[in-house]
């Protein structure tokens, strides 16, 4: 039998990953079986299960490599002097995951973030994923107080400001960007960009006496 | 047969949608019965299907009830003359969803954040639910979106500032500040609150020239 190269699973591993995540945006996990997955991604059960167990994997790293993406973004953010600001983030974010998971598509639109709420939701009765998005939230909220350090050292925010504070708003904001996103359609990064930029327009309000 | 007073006639059909909203947010839409509903409020069932006819009808009401409560906190503030700033206007809208629904406790823990979230996901495939959660994000949409109109007429904000795409930013806060309690747990208002200032205080990015 030929040895079959790394780059081959590679492929075949994203296929899988792609056809999965697809599959579970469009009709949630539980709507969803192995069946759906292998008619998606057009591979027979042996194959797949070389791969994966099940469902439960699946999950598990379509979410571990998100997680894991959106961490590296703020990270790589945080050692930038001055990191940008908010509104050169989030749709960097948004640019980010569009590459990483770029066929999630269902009639025309990008449908991934049906996914994360999937995902939210489904933490709330699956204690590993939980677990696992406890621990990639941790990580991602490390990371953006660490960017709001430096804002403070470039003198781009109070220098009273909470940074983890500020970094529970910086990811609720995108988390809620991907909520509207799920419930309403996709959103222009532009919409996103001038939206934030309005926001940090604003007046101190411990200044405004 | 006597006749019963309104009175009596709103506090069971408020106990019923006490009862149905801490179901729902507990264990979610589609694990919830009409017999679990029963069970919680400790109604025959003669005497809850008087008030609703089935699941449905629980649902849009106690969706109908949170859209209404929220858009009406908006559309107050958008009378201010300034209206509050973000910072204020976040916990007060927490403050008052915890008045309308204080019963979805479970466990210590107010959980009705994760109801919200339920109900977006629900939205991905109950045609009826969204559109009557479009209808009321378009409704708070407007409100936000006056808001900053008052924040510009007071000059606390960037006369160009985009009122609308401000108005989904600050939904977006909302939106991602309810996935995070209910993913990981409840969130002091003083959080959200220093949160906000932080991110009010940042320099204007088109004045860091």
């Amino acid at each position: 039998m030929a040895r079959v190269s790394q780059e081959h699973l590679d492929a075949r591993r994203r296929q899988i990953l792609d056809g999965a995540a697809l599959c579970f945006a469009r009709n949630g996990f539980h709507a969803t079986s192995m069946q759906d997955v292998l008619k998606e991604v057009g591979l027979s059960a042996g194959a797949v299960y070389r791969y994966f167990s099940g469902k439960e994997e699946l999950i598990g790293a379509i979410v571990g490599e998100v997680l894991d993406v959106v961490g590296g973004v703020f990270e790589s953010a945080a050692e930038q002097s001055p990191p940008p600001l908010p509104d050169e983030m989030l749709p960097r974010l948004l640019a980010t995951l569009k590459k990483v998971r770029p066929g999630v598509v269902h009639n025309g639109e990008w449908i991934f973030p049906r996914l994360m709420l999937q995902v939210w939701t489904e933490t709330l009765r699956n204690e590993d994923l939980a677990a696992m998005v406890h621990t990639g939230y941790a990580r991602v909220r490390a990371a953006w107080a660490k960017v709001v350090e430096g804002y403070k050292a470039a003198d781009l925010i109070a220098a009273d400001a909470d940074p983890d504070a500020m970094a529970r708003v910086m990811i609720a904001i995108a988390q809620g960007f991907a909520a509207q996103m799920a419930v309403f359609g996709e959103m222009p990064p532009e919409t996103m960009r001038d939206g934030l930029r309005a926001m940090m327009s604003m007046r101190h309000p411990r200044s405004a006496a």
